[in-house]
């Protein structure tokens, strides 16, 4: 594992992808440059729908939203609180196989099946999670989708967006100065200075901040300690955003945070330092869900953007349940494959929310799957049927974990201009033999014309009665248990490894009555196993836990399987150099 | 000097002021709750008007506005582009004698003149600085005026408001980033690690982060050094966004920035980084000058927070000049007292800017005038005419002063109700041996209509033509001659005391060839003199200078006299304990 791994959440770098598709199909007849330009040259010449205009597609007046220039606004928490007791629309998860860096196209199948869905004349919406500024001056690439398939105002979203990381950077380091500021002043809460698990946050890839020791200097500069930065989207202030039904939720979220271990090992949490009132009052705003639109002006929520391992990588609750209140149909996206993303998706924020999908859709892309059937990287653009089918296994995993949850699947094969007809073929009969239905979409190329059929097979789906979802563990099973319950039926593992650490933890959260939570499980995204290097279909290996941490506030317990990367560096030649205003002031270099 | 001074930039505690006000004048017939109301009372109960109504009184159409919820908004580069040429309104700066914990009430009789003015039919606007978060946290006491004399909305502007304050965070912790990002890929251009001089910053009062050793933890993790982190406002970066003419003006300053040292000792640039492009990238927005509105409706410049010792201390230029392009009058405030805020103000960014005043109003009270004169601080509510006259001693100093730079003088007795008769009498005796016009502000009590005396002397002294601006040196003097200028002209000291060390970095400055910059003199703001305690009227002294930086974007060298503070710490019970959310989601205890 590098330190500098792309962190703009999971999503592969998409600019072999885009080299790739430069022979391109039929070019949409939509004035936009032609499939296979940047981006950002697409982005560019969209003219998007003053936001009032796309909110009033799902009937949202303008006094409810709070307008950020002309293309985004929040929506207001009187309205939000207004929304509760609608009866919601059709929720759709968009999760993928296993990533590879041939790239899936989770991103771009979301905001292309919400465009599908509205050509087909359905009040439809997206929600995605929001990008992380730091890792965009790192590692190049965006995370606001691609081709045809974006939400816009693409740099805006990418930068600064409405604000909402630099409310939970803020927050995040309040409570982290609250608690050197109560160190100094004579720490009457007996805080073991050793014991501070609470960090602090930047969003920007900046590796020497990892370990440090601050508080050097003298008396009057801090108590001396070692201490460490990660980025902004690894804080469990934006797993608790992220999670909370409302502003008196949030506080109360905030409040239980675990910071430090007394002396006697008793937890002191942030509600001790009388911390959340002023965290929650930084974060008012930012808890209110973000209104943007794709470019064919489908409405589009992107809202929070936690982490996918050390937290459950979806968007906003708030977001979820306020385009379910507005629209028929939702689509959304969850974090890396669909063994970490849509299993947190259900097992932790559907288990804490009340949500079911109506169907999951599972992204891949035959080039991936040649991936998986052991291709190497230089060969991809050869056909290759067998090595589609020998990775088919991987996805196969898949279709079979999610319909351990009770919910209707159906595959999505993201198309590339060079796909080999032989290739699509193989697929096919694997998913023949799965009986799982594969639609091939053309989103990236064709926007919503090419995602038509992926569209209609998903609004047939949603119209069935909505299952009743089945969880892979009950809330009274000991944590232990939830750990092998995932790792066995959706991993494909013997069993697991705790490590007498990780035992002792987990006991002792028991022991502090934190037994009923979810877990989240950290692990490398690109195998079934704690192995990055075991692509394809991993089975029967043990699942190695390290150590555990409790996430008190956002209401999960982390299970950590292998190395976690929390601070990314930044590569020998940073992304951060090829960006600048041109002389008229426009942004170059930023995709 | 405390750690935990206020630093909300110069602004002394109001508290005390509003309970000895509590006993009102009469109160204006505008429906607002009573003086001597907390500020946040007052604000509340006010009816903001749409921005784009505000903006209306400016001539500015909606389109040429970003708007930031309903009542914040960012005049668009577009628009600011082509104000440039349109001939200039009169330019008023507000200032004040040498600050004192009794408050003088700079901030209060800048909105309460730019509303007598509105009054008068004036079309007037006030230019002010933004607020630092951090602070707000730490000690108790927002920054945007207040009794009848306040900007509203409030809560905005002392919390995130546009994100200004974030973007400055996060261009200058990625130029941070980048440097130890360069160490750590092979030092091509051979940065001493002991001699990089430029820090990260935090927008929260943690004096745990003064001094840190970063890039511990072994190879993968950095290369250890001894760094620190100052607060936001005191970023070279701030100060450079508010002496930026434009955003290509931004850019260039940005790559003018001095980081470090070679190991040769010759200077490595942000440029040679090559990072400017993309922190100009992170702060193009945070250049657009932010507009919102008094109590009374008057449209208010928020823009740009620089600390008035190690920078400037004034409001944008770009807001200024965009004020000047649109109002017929503008009132803009300078940090501290006269001698710092004022001096700067004219030596540095008149100088660099090419702006010239046309009045200039000294805010003074009876209280802090006692103060000067040796009244201690729970004596002040006892009437002592000898101790006002004996305290004018230091509102004369600053008249002068003013007066040394050509530009017609006024005073503003910032009226408190138990104000004393012959106290008033006393200093109208002073004001007429100076020979300066003195007129009673009862703006806090009474907003608009308590402003309309001052109001009206300040519209007749502008109606004479603008003044020639006599600044205090020439660019061609030495960094040495210009410190003494200042020192001998305004803080009426004797001379200079170079320590060596600052005698070598001047001389090394002069030989980089930056010895046409002006100082910028950071000292205590309350004495004349480098010592605090020396109140009323210091003289004959030697200040002492101790060290020197050159802040080569922003475009100053840097003197420092005494100890400066750029990382504030948090007293003992900070004023976050108090700060929450109410069950109805409203925002408690943030004043």
């Amino acid at each position: 594992m590098t330190d500098y791994l792309p962190l703009r959440h999971d999503k592969p770098l998409c600019g072999e992808g885009v080299a790739l598709e430069a022979a391109p199909g039929p070019s949409p007849d939509d004035g936009l440059p032609p499939p296979g330009a940047p981006d950002i040259a697409i982005a560019r010449a969209a003219t998007p729908w003053p936001i009032g205009e796309v909110a009033a597609r799902l009937g949202i007046e303008p006094r409810q939203l709070l307008p950020y220039g002309h293309d985004k606004a929040k929506l207001s928490h009187d309205f939000t609180d207004a929304l509760v007791g609608r009866p919601p629309g059709k929720l759709v998860l968009v999760t993928a196989i296993t990533p590879t860096p041939a790239g899936e196209g989770k991103t771009t199948t979301t905001v292309g099946l919400g465009d599908g869905l509205s050509r087909l004349g359905h009040k439809a919406a997206v929600c995605l999670r929001e990008p992380s500024l730091g890792p965009c001056f790192g590692m190049k690439g965006g995370a606001a989708g691609g081709g045809r398939s974006q939400v816009i105002p693409m740099e805006d979203i990418n930068l600064h967006f409405t604000g909402d990381f630099h409310a939970v950077t803020s927050a995040h380091n309040l409570l982290a100065a609250l608690i050197d500021n109560h160190l100094q002043w004579g720490n009457a809460l007996d805080i073991d200075p050793r014991r501070i698990s609470w960090k602090r946050v930047m969003d920007i890839n900046d590796r020497a901040l990892r370990h440090l020791t601050i508080g050097l200097g003298g008396p009057a500069h801090g108590v001396p300690r070692e201490a460490g930065f990660d980025i902004t989207a690894a804080s469990e202030i934006m797993a608790i955003l992220c999670l909370s039904a409302d502003l008196a939720d949030l506080q109360r979220r905030l409040g239980e945070i675990i910071v430090a271990r007394r002396r006697n090992g008793s937890p002191v949490r942030a509600r001790d330092l009388e911390a959340e009132g002023a965290m929650a009052v930084l974060l008012k705003e930012a808890l209110a869900p973000n209104l943007v639109q794709t470019l064919e002006h489908t409405p589009a929520f992107i809202h929070g953007g936690p982490f996918a391992n050390i937290a459950h990588g979806c968007n906003s609750l708030m977001a979820t349940r306020s385009a379910l209140s507005l629209a028929d149909i939702v689509v959304t996206e969850a974090g890396f494959g669909a063994d970490l993303g849509a299993e947190k998706f259900f097992n932790i924020k559907c288990r804490q929310a009340g949500l079911t999908p109506s169907a999951v859709v599972v992204v891949a892309t035959l080039r991936a799957l040649k991936l998986h059937g052991g291709v190497e990287r230089d060969a991809l653009g050869l056909p290759d049927p067998e090595a589609v089918r020998r990775g088919a296994r991987n996805l196969s995993r898949h279709v079979a974990n999610l319909r351990h949850f009770g919910v209707p699947v159906l595959v999505a094969v993201n198309h590339f201009a060079q796909d080999d007809d032989q290739e699509h073929q193989a697929l096919q009969a694997a998913c023949d033999e799965l009986g799982v239905e594969r639609v091939v979409s053309r989103h990236w190329a064709e926007g919503s014309r090419g995602s038509e059929a992926l569209a209609e097979r998903v609004a047939a789906m949603v119209e069935a009665p909505t299952p009743s979802l089945a969880l892979t563990y009950e809330d009274d099973a000991s944590l232990e248990d939830k750990v092998r319950a995932v790792a066995q039926r959706l991993y494909g593992a013997a069993d697991i490894g705790l490590e007498p650490r990780a035992r002792r933890q987990l006991e002792e959260y028991e022991a502090l009555g934190y037994g009923h939570l979810p877990v989240c499980i950290a692990k490398t995204q690109y195998s079934f196993a704690a192995d990055p290097a075991l692509t394809g279909l991993a089975e029967g290996h043990v699942l190695p836990v390290r150590e555990a941490e409790l996430a008190a506030g956002a209401g999960f317990v982390v299970v950590i399987c292998g190395d976690i990367m929390r601070m990314p560096g930044m590569p020998r030649q940073p992304a951060s150099s090829g960006i600048r205003l041109d002389p008229g002031g426009e942004i170059e270099g930023l995709s």
